[in-house]
Parts: C-alpha cells; structure tokens; sequence
C-alpha cells in the first residue's frame, strides 16, 4: 500500500495561549474508504517525534509507517471496515505548521518566537481539519504516550464527536521523573552552540545536543530486559577516541547511531516545543474535570508491564478517575518486555483487544443508529 | 569533628592495562584511632562522584563528609571502636591522581592520554596505601554504588586482608541500561566542544556538556514516587529563555541548579573514565570466578526497594553466587522511597543493620584471635 501525505492549509488558528497562527499547514494521511456517511473514521494520534505517515509505504521514502503493525486490512484498525486518518502535530516538523515553518510576519522560520502551543491546541487543529473532510464523529481515537494524550485531549474537549477513546501506554500527565527527562533533553539542545537561541536554520542545527536528546529518549522507550536481551555486555569496534582506550559496548555504539540518524528527521525547536506541550498537559486539571462528566464516550486503555516510562499507575489513575465519573472504561495490562515501545512493537495482544473492543464499539454504533433510523422510517411509511 | 584530607605520593604504580603510572598521588582521610594491632580499620569506598571527604567537617570547605550520616561516634562505623579510612579513588579528580594531574613525562594535564583505570586499580592502589599505613587486614570494606563494586573487588582480589564486605545499592557488573545512562552522560560531555578531546585545562571546560551530564545521573538516583514528593508539578519562576514562553517546573530549576554546581568541583575527563571504569567492571568475568571460592569473607549485601539504577536483582545475583561458592552472606533489601540515594540519605534501617553485622564481625575475630592467642600464651608460660 503505497500511501501519500496531504496538506491542508487553514487561514488562521487562535492558540490557547492566546496567539493566532495565520495560516497554518496541517499534514495527514488517510487509510481505507470514508463511508457514506462518513461513520467508520478512526483517527489516530502519533507519540512525541512520530508524524502522519502511520501505515503503508510512504511514496517518498519508501519507508512503512509508525503504526504500520496496527493498521491496514485485517489488522487491529482494519481499513477493509474503518478510514483511519493520522495527521501531523501542530508545531511538529514534518508538513504541519511549527517552529521550523516560515513566519508570514517575517518571511523567516519563527524559530523561538513561534509561540507555546499545548495537547489541547494540537486536537483543536485535528478538528479543523476533520470537519474540512466533512468527518463530524469519529467511531474512535487513538494513539500511544504523547498519542494517548491527544485521545484523552479529544474525550474531554469534544465528547460529543468522540464514540470510543483509546490512550494506550500513556498519563494524563506528566510526574516529576518525565518532566525531568524531557528537560534533560531540552538542556542537552539548548546547550549546543549550533543552538544559538534557536536560530539556526540558515546554519548547522544543534546535531549534537539533538543526538544526546535523543539517547536519553530511547533508553526510556526500551525496558532494562530489553535491552539486556538486545545487547547485554557484547562489545563493538572502536570508531571514536575513547577514554583510555576503553572498550566500546553494542549499546553505547546503537545509541550513537540513533542519535545521529534522528538529527536528519527531526527540528530542534519543535523537540522543545513538544516536549514542553507534554509536560504541561494535565487531565486532572480543574477545567478537564469539569468536562469529564457529560459524554457517552466509551474507553479502553492499554498499559504495559515493562514501560517504566509510562508505567500502568498512570494508566490506572485515569481509569479510576474516569470511572469515578461513571464512564464505560475498560482496562488491559498487556505483558511485554519491550517497555514503553511495547505499543510500537508487540502489537499481538494489543491487536486482539483493540480489534475486539473496536468491533463492540462499531457494532453498537450500528444498532443504535438501526433502532434511531427505524421508528422514523415508520413514521414516513 | 573537623578533619582533613591527607596525600600519600607512591613513585609507580604498574594498572592492569599494562601502563605505569609514576608518581602516583592517594588523597585519603582517617576517622577513629587505629589500634595498636591495627585489627580496628574500615575502608570506606565512594560512589562515582565521591571523594576522600566521608565523614565529619572538612578543614578546608567546612562541608560534612557524605557519609556523616554512617561514620562517627556511636553510629553504624562508629569511630569510637573503629578506624575508618576512605581515599579517593584513582583517575579521580579530588586528590588521588586522574586525567586532571600533570604527567610528569609532558608537565601538562594527562587529559586523554591518561591511561584506562579499573576497578581492580582503585583497589590495587588503596592496599599500596593500607600497606604503608601498616594496615593489613580489614576488619571490613563497604561502599554504595560504585563503592559496592569496590568492595567486591576487595573480597575478590584480597581475600585474606577482608574479614568482611559490605557492598550496598551496587552491582556485580552494569547491564546495557546503565552502560547507556553513563553513555549519555560521555556523550553529553563529548559533544560539547569545549571538551576540545579533553584539552581544555588551559580554557573554558565543557561546563554545559557536564552539567546535562549530571543532570542524566541525578534523575537514575532519585525514586519516581521521591521526585514526586519533593517535587509534584509545581511551578519555579523563569529565569531563561523558555521555548513559547512556556511554564518552568521546580524539578527543571533543581535539576539545571545542581547540573551547574556540579561543574565546580568535578572534572569532565574524570568523569570519562570513572565511567568507563564502572561499565567495564564485571564480577562474573571467568578471571573473578576463579579467585571466590578460597576467601573466609563474612559478606553483607544491602539493596533499597526502590533503587531501580541498582535494582535489587543485581544484589541478589551477587548472592546466589557467592552462596553458590559456600561464602558466609547475609543480604537485607530495605523499604525507602529515596532510590538509589537511599544508602546515603535513608540510613536509619541501614545504620541498624551495619552495626549489627559489624558487631557481630568484631565479635567473632576477636573470639577468634583470644583462641589462638590462648595456647601460645600457654606454651610461652
């Protein structure tokens, strides 16, 4: 399935923060057929440094998408039933509007004065988009970690346009530990040079300080039993000056590679930008809570033993809060070694209860929509 | 109690990569009156970032030792009975000679041309001082973290000169999880270009690189429920540039705080080497194996619930295979919230359970050097 991202241009978008982006890009693709009456949409939200190309091939690189595992036909999103739509995040970097993408004021990338944008304002862009596609419900939304946040953004902002929510290896929001985490990488950018107060872009961007950034990132997506069993103590050639001459291990060799091949794909001003939206999102906030009541939303979330990045108590913190509200919650810890990327990766049983709860949430929909159509196709007889 | 840090100069030192290292600088302070027999010493071992300075006020900064909390009259290495050395470790930065000292084949700072320490190093040059000290056998060795494996290296290396081990919240070899946490930080460091490949003692050092470094290991010491208590998501006034103007939280202030105060009194290239030093430790190399079965060392093993830098599976593998080696070893996992900082921070339990077991130790070899005092006495008569 060779799949192509668009672009829709939006001439202006109010941030919650108060500033107006004039105009805005937003970037997706779309898998399966929009029905009719456009019911079976299913949009799903990716982490932190993914982008739209979710599934299928990408028709310019080549490359299958983010939650290629999880979405296609017969899969756990079956686009023989469902369309499923992914879109980039607002101040992302790859075709939505971020810090990065020219300012019309200046004719410059807006770099540090693209102004702070949050979860919520990243879901209020979707809707815009989704009711340009004439898509005013969605029978589901899901997405893990940062993507998780985004579903939970979705229930409490628009519960009326939302069937079923699906957060999957996820928080409502961030502790301490991930604040700290997220800052380290922040601080490893910003320290750069190449930095230079975000302005870098008719020059060479922070690579280093964006490689460590993302080192840091990548040992809290995997598990301690992952990465014992992906590289134990084994070690690797020596390419660089080490301390002493010191032996290199496959781990320390991996995580530079990683490091360097994300500086091709990712800006450094959105990785602040986005890191900073995750931080400050909070589903216990006041304002969340007091919209937590109204909706007929039906949930599912998903955990996994291994993630210590996203770890199940915070999964089960929204579950208790959601029930509490009396929603209709359903909850799965999954059993994985393969921590936080579980979700990206050991999609079998995360497929079986998805595929199984997407069907229940599409075969009520149905009857409902039946029993609501009937008494009127009687009146008009 | 005001003490000072004292330096012996020993002319050569042959370290297990095949190097020499001539002269080679110890820097060690003393606690408690060593007896007449000098049956009475405790060698204390530090962690990574440690010094000499373990106990009491420093003549020189007026600053408590770090682990004043453990060594003193009355507490669990009470320095009424016992002597307690500590000496800061090889390739340090704090006294004892490192990467930071000046060749004397060049008369400038070694930087990289410093050769490869080891564990077995650090232990080798300690009992180079012990024997000068006329220190011969230990009535015990104990440390945290990196001092852990220190003490192994003891047990392991010196059997005979070790009545008893006290490894705590350590490790007998890192796993691929906490060679890539020390990877972030060499790379935080290495990135930074005023590391300039470890040549910058006549310039500016790699402040930033090392602080982001710090800022890494602060957050592996730290519990997620203790970065919680002490810190939540609340909010710290903003002092820098923040990307979209956005909030700062008291845990990025902290952390950026203590990254910056640790540039002032520890050095990059140390901090390259101690690693590397730690990384390539390995107790269950074929070499240590063979040299377990012959000691009489009582061991003690201490891990905390929630250290998960140095979980407590990494204790109980130490052990099983000590046990499997018919060692004599008691192991307590401790209930603190405070993560791997527990040992230095939490000592209430610990000070109960090393006292203990120390009286016990002191007990029996005095038991034992009474019986075999006894019938020479008897034959002298």
């Amino acid at each position: 399935m060779i799949v192509h991202a668009q672009t829709v241009v939006i001439p202006s978008f109010r941030l919650e923060c108060g500033a107006t982006l004039a105009p805005v890009s937003i970037a997706y693709e779309m898998y399966g057929e929009l029905n009719d009456d456009a019911s079976n949409a299913i949009l799903v939200e990716h982490a932190f440094t993914g982008d739209a190309h979710a599934a299928g091939i990408s028709e310019s690189d080549g490359k299958p998408g983010w939650w290629d595992r999880m979405i296609g036909p017969g899969k756990a999103f079956d686009t023989n039933r469902y369309c499923v739509i992914c879109t980039n995040v607002l101040s992302g970097c790859r075709g939505t509007t971020g810090p990065s993408s020219i300012s019309p004021e200046t004719g410059r990338p807006y770099a540090m004065s693209f102004p702070a944008t949050t979860i919520g304002d990243m879901v209020r862009l979707q809707k815009e988009l989704l009711d340009l596609l004439g898509i005013h419900r969605l029978l589901a939304v899901s997405g893990g970690s940062m993507g998780g946040m985004q579903v939970l953004e979705w229930a409490v902002s628009f519960p009326d346009r939302v069937l079923s929510a699906i957060p999957i290896a996820s928080t409502g929001r961030h502790s301490a530990q991930q604040i700290a985490f997220n800052e380290v990488g922040r601080q490893a950018i910003m320290s750069d040079p190449d930095w230079n107060e975000g302005n870098y872009y008719d020059a060479d961007p922070p690579r280093r300080g964006l490689a460590v950034a993302r080192m840091v990132g990548h040992i809290t997506y995997m598990s301690d039993e992952s990465m014992r069993e992906k590289f134990g103590r084994r070690l690797r050639e020596k390419t660089l000056l080490e301390p002493g001459d010191a032996d290199v291990f496959e781990v320390e060799s991996y995580l530079r590679h990683r490091g360097n091949q994300f500086v091709n794909r990712f800006d450094a001003n959105s990785y602040l930008y986005i890191t900073k939206a995750m931080d400050s999102y909070d589903l216990f906030a006041a304002d969340n809570l007091a919209n937590l009541n109204e909706s007929g939303t039906r949930f599912l979330l998903i955990s996994y033993t291994s993630d210590w990045l996203y770890p199940s108590y915070q999964s089960l913190e929204i579950v208790n809060l959601l029930r509490s509200r009396n929603h209709d919650v359903a909850y799965v810890e999954l059993s994985s070694n393969y921590g936080h990327d579980a979700f990206l990766v050991d999609v079998a049983q995360q497929t079986e209860v998805v595929h199984g709860f997407l069907s229940s949430v599409s075969r009520n929909h149905l009857a409902r929509a039946g029993r609501a159509r009937a008494p009127r196709e009687r009146v008009a007889r």
